[in-house]
């Protein structure tokens, strides 16, 4: 089977290693020996709630996740958060503060890219509370209006007792990512954050998270993660949320907040261990295999040590040709992303030979973000090392040509 | 593969075609020929991309929706809908009528079941409108507390102008449904309509979509299913709305209405071809494989008529056994659905006994809700006749013992 598939670069949905998939394709008829298959059974059943518990362990035995935050699953996507981190955050500080005007409720986002500008854009469409924007990445780019950088820390500016403070960890379109080691200028400013209060701080870690450990797991109230990239198919949402930030919504809709849909309310996700209404079982089962390949592998450890591997071949093979001025990185150095790299081929017609190469290879979806162009490798955690020492071959193969 | 297989009467998620798994073994490897898995391959690659299409064709086709009214797939299940039609229809109230208060507009719910009583809930919790319960069937019950059927066409109360009326075709919980024959006392009064204005009827069809033709769709402003009864796997929802519900909600918000997540509004689902952001790929696809057999058997009128022999078979032994002192019928004549029969069986352990002797004949999942306990046979789409055969041939031999 697995010799007539191609090496998928794509951004996501994404990749999944053959093994899970060969389990999942058995698991489609009989679950388990249940001989029921897994997008049959119920989701309340034993058998599936027993699963559901392991994938629940295996986040947070891989992620350390402490006692403090409660690991929930839900649908919609990064997209259906941008709303759910508003609405359910603004009812929390409308419990803390109930007398404070909409105007006094500030929602600090981090603007490092495409995602993190759209999810302040949702926050600015649904209300409620004003949106600051505590930097944008765009003025220190090299054009002046890119999002090519994780700025440094002195361009930061947080309010003192904001409702929300978000960053998007790794942007999957632009390819920037911040640095997880605290020394890196790229790092994201945690000493900056507002030392009065326990920090609603939210991080989208859609496109990294299970790529390698989340450093200061636990100064964060949500963490979110849609699962098609490094876990499982589309239509899996996975949630960190501190415990606090799991209020009673309609008690703040009451002083005034926002109503927040049934199927967003943190609070309900968690009174119901997830099961509130449906999930998505199919999906959670593949990212339960997934996780749990991952697990054997040697967990985040192992993941970060060889993404970082990865990219770094990506990365040295890129600066390579743009010394012979035929690639060109799109990323500021120290900014670039383990997960998406991304660069542009130029000179006339080279981008549209690139990828035919690549592709009479074997290797598709190199082609960048429709918004943004030139080419993106996506190395999430089930590309192997020596799928992307085929990409590294093949691109100096290029710069020969 | 399929020797191994049980047969399971599951009320949702709830049993696929063999044949279909089968296929969709194979597509998780390698999607049509792409070389790429179906849980891999990005939302907006040109295969992806039509099969969605082909998918938007089955439903079009084989429900006979005109081109009055959108087809729009999204995630979240009824639940998430519970939250959008409100939220939704609320705007498109609040851009026709914007000066009236919020007593002033009225959602009509008819409250058969479980199901319609929780949308009920939902609204009552957003707010922003008055729920008008339209009929509550409780009080025309046998014991005057209980769903159990579906109320006469002069108990119905609708309000002049609401905002929404809503009623749940079958009620998966407690097993009424309205009958799609027009002469039926059973059948939904649509000649009670309020006939001055389109009137922005929701009907929830999530345990019976695509199992017969739905009676007046286009008379319909909104109607919805979770793809996990007769079509697919959890998590993918599928909405056929009327063009003139799918607003501006950011105009209607500026205006006082609800402001609209933005996975919820149904604008952006149709501007974007219900690829805003990124679906469940998988489910979609093996809805669509669903779907393609389906027409290839001849549709829904097949269906219509198997479902309805399938469903007469149980209600006949039902009644046998009822005279016999060991059954009861839990729904009144006229009014059980043909997807979820429920009974009960009478005296002291004889429903355990019932339930492990079907299982000992590999017969699943025939436990009723946790809420109102009994049997429940959910005879779906992928339930063969054969299989409601053995079904029958066991109740009668449990009468015999």
């Amino acid at each position: 089977m697995s010799d007539s598939r191609v090496i998928n670069f794509g951004a996501g949905p994404s990749v999944l290693p053959d093994s899970v998939l060969q389990e999942a394709a058995k698991g489609l008829l009989n679950f388990n020996g249940t001989g029921i298959g897994i997008a049959e059974i119920s989701h309340r059943s034993k058998e599936f709630v027993a699963f559901l518990a392991e994938l629940e362990g295996q986040v947070r035995s891989q992620l350390e996740v402490p006692e403090t935050h409660s690991i929930l699953f839900t649908q919609g996507g990064a997209t259906g958060q941008f709303s759910a981190i508003v609405l359910n955050l603004l009812a929390r500080h409308r419990l803390l503060h109930p007398d404070l005007s909409n105007d006094e409720r500030a929602m600090d986002y981090v603007v490092t890219g495409s995602w993190s500008k759209k999810a302040a854009e949702e926050a600015r469409r649904l209300g409620g509370g004003q949106v600051n924007v505590a930097v944008d990445a765009r003025p220190y780019s090299k054009d002046g209006k890119s999002f090519d950088n994780i700025p440094a820390h002195d361009t930061y500016t947080f309010s003192p007792n904001p409702a929300l403070i978000y960053y998007c960890e790794n942007e999957t379109v632009d390819g920037v990512e911040f640095s997880n080691d605290a020394s890196s200028p790229a790092s994201f400013p945690f000493h900056l954050l507002p030392q009065n209060t326990l920090a609603p701080l939210v991080a989208d870690y859609s496109s990294s998270f299970m790529s390698r450990p989340i450093p200061r797991l636990a100064d964060h109230a949500i963490i979110y993660a849609g699962a098609q990239k490094n876990i499982g198919p589309a239509g899996l949402t996975i949630l960190i949320v501190r415990k606090d930030c799991i209020v009673d919504v309609d008690a703040a809709a009451k002083l005034g907040a926002m109503p927040v849909p049934i199927t967003m309310v943190y609070k309900t996700l968690a009174d119901n261990n997830s099961l509130y209404n449906t999930p998505s079982v199919l999906a959670i089962y593949i990212s339960g295999l997934v996780l749990k390949r991952s697990a054997e592998l040697g967990g985040l450890k192992y993941y970060e040590e060889v993404n970082k591997r990865k990219a770094e071949k990506v990365y040295a093979a890129i600066k390579e040709g743009a010394e012979k001025g035929v690639y060109q990185a799109k990323v500021k150095e120290g900014s670039g992303s383990l997960m998406n790299v991304v660069f542009n081929v130029l000179g006339e017609g080279a981008e549209a030979k690139f990828l035919s190469g690549a592709e009479a290879r074997g290797m598709q979806a190199l082609k960048g973000h429709r918004s943004v162009g030139g080419i993106r490798a996506s190395l999430y955690n089930a590309i192997t090392e020596q799928q992307v020492d085929m990409l590294v071959a093949y691109m100096k193969e290029f710069l020969e040509q």
